[in-house]
């Protein structure tokens, strides 16, 4: 059995594992793959694992694991295991698929705020014809984006095309055509200074954490807006429920959370100039991952370098 | 008094005529302008009409009558005259402005079906926290737009920046880059039939009147998408309803009607699959407009042709 090749699932649940199974079936058949209960079972079989949230100490019992592939695009949920095999490698799913939709989810939350689609969406709710005249045109409402990894660099040069002008920042700095560059804490104040649309997409990490807070808010010019659309952890959701409420932010459009799903009972549901959507802006599909998950192993089986591994010195 | 100049203006009432005297006094000081009812009273004074829907008659009494502006992207309004001066220029309100705006709202509303938003927005109404995963990516999914004037040219133009295949169909055959272009009644049924997202950004005409209705939404693929955002002539509402209820279409977004405001008991308001705005997709505000009619009155006194002449023949 030298030519068997498992990997072990922890992403979906049951039903998320069918359809895993039926997308690596198309592409690599070779490949088993074991549901993660009957993996914990049988641990000495297990090559690869695909995986979100491993419950602690779950994956180092893994003695053969050669490569953890995170299934979503940040690999925070794996990096929570205190007993994680730290000399294995861990790819990150950052694949174009996801930056693409992301994109496009970026731009239609930025939109949503040009054309105060949260107002238009009351309205429609009531039946009422609330006619009004959006100030704006794209040019004259400049959008910084936090973090210019794929999905931001993706969603920057998307915002570029629409008529926005669009700023950068980023740790460390990069250069893309068009897009002003910001770069560490020195230059933060002055990028969000310059910035009416907020956009963050940076990754979860502990220097990232709660970045969006009431005093970076206040650093933005008054009536800017913000859209919360890389995870959870960078904002802390009261503040921007009260820049919204103080006027400092004249709307949000926020589709993460902590904890996720954010309660029913939550104010910013009911909020007139938040948008509130349930972490839907980039899922690329199981297709998508399995396909990318497929070519980095067969380029690994080949000896050749793996795509999008995770960094420990920076984080992410 | 030779050098007096004078415009009668009809657009957005007398509220709308205190904003455009005060836009044109920052631009052409020297341009005196009257209040409709005041330049009815004194009707030998008047060089220039600013209008949108002038009662019929009322063109056909100035006498020294130069040019007429259209105050919004569609003359229609002005053609209704029967009595209208037929020997006068008819400017149409065809700016870069109103096209980018358009494109804007264009682009939103193809992502707003993309990325499924009326049923976001019905779950942010519920508090309910409705995880779902958008099946499609922009490259899935067609565009196609009918009409390439300046509205059509740039959102079809910003749709290809998002990633969507666009096809475009006009009277006479258009070249833009990247756009697959069909012409004429002939070219219709094929452009349908590969266009997944159908936008209408024609002019208002007689032929165009009543494009979208049951034959021609029949000929989209099954799931296809409408966004009618040009005039309300352009579609018989009680299709499109029955299409979104039959399962032809997958979604609308909806922005022009006839009559407008569409009535508060209307079921569209409350469709499941049917965004419902105010007529707000490319409104280019009065300083924008004035800019240009200023830019036009003085090109023509410098003996300069007039921009965006409206044609008989074609009928726009």
């Amino acid at each position: 059995m030298a030519d068997r090749r498992v990997m072990a699932v922890k992403s979906g649940g049951e039903a998320g594992f069918a359809e895993w199974r039926d997308c690596f079936a198309a592409l690599d058949p070779s490949l088993e793959l074991l549901y993660w209960d009957e993996a914990l079972r049988r641990p000495a079989e297990i090559d690869y694992a695909l995986v979100w949230d491993p419950e602690p100490g779950a994956l180092a019992r893994f003695p053969r694991l050669r490569v953890i592939f995170g299934s979503g695009a940040g690999v925070d949920g794996i990096l929570l295991d205190p007993d994680l095999p730290r000399h294995l490698p861990i790819v990150r799913m950052a694949i174009p698929e996801a930056a693409q939709r992301m994109g496009e989810f970026c731009c239609w939350a930025v939109l949503s705020l040009l054309k105060e689609a949260r107002r238009l969406a009351i309205a429609q709710s009531k039946g009422e014809w609330d006619y009004f005249e959006p100030p704006y045109r794209a040019e004259m409402r400049s959008v910084g984006v936090l973090g210019l990894g794929a999905m931001g660099t993706r969603s920057a040069e998307m915002l570029r095309a629409l008529g926005f002008p669009v700023l950068g920042w980023s740790r460390t700095r990069k250069t893309l055509p068009g897009v002003e560059s910001f770069a560490g804490a020195a230059e933060l104040p002055a990028f969000l200074a310059r910035t009416d649309i907020l956009v963050c997409l940076l990754p979860a990490t502990p220097e990232t954490r709660h970045i969006v807070r009431a005093e970076t808010l206040a650093m933005l010019p008054p009536g800017a807006a913000y859209v919360g659309i890389g995870r959870g952890s960078h904002h802390v959701l009261e503040d921007v429920l009260a820049a919204l409420d103080g006027g400092r932010l004249s709307g949000a459009v926020l589709d993460v959370f902590e904890p996720e799903p954010l309660p029913a009972s939550h104010p910013l549901w009911r909020h007139p100039r938040a948008i509130v959507t349930p972490h839907v802006a980039s899922l690329p599909t199981r297709a998508e991952r399995a396909g990318f998950v497929a070519r980095a192993i067969a380029a690994f089986e080949r000896g050749e370098p793996l795509p999008n591994l995770f960094d420990p010195a920076r984080g992410y």
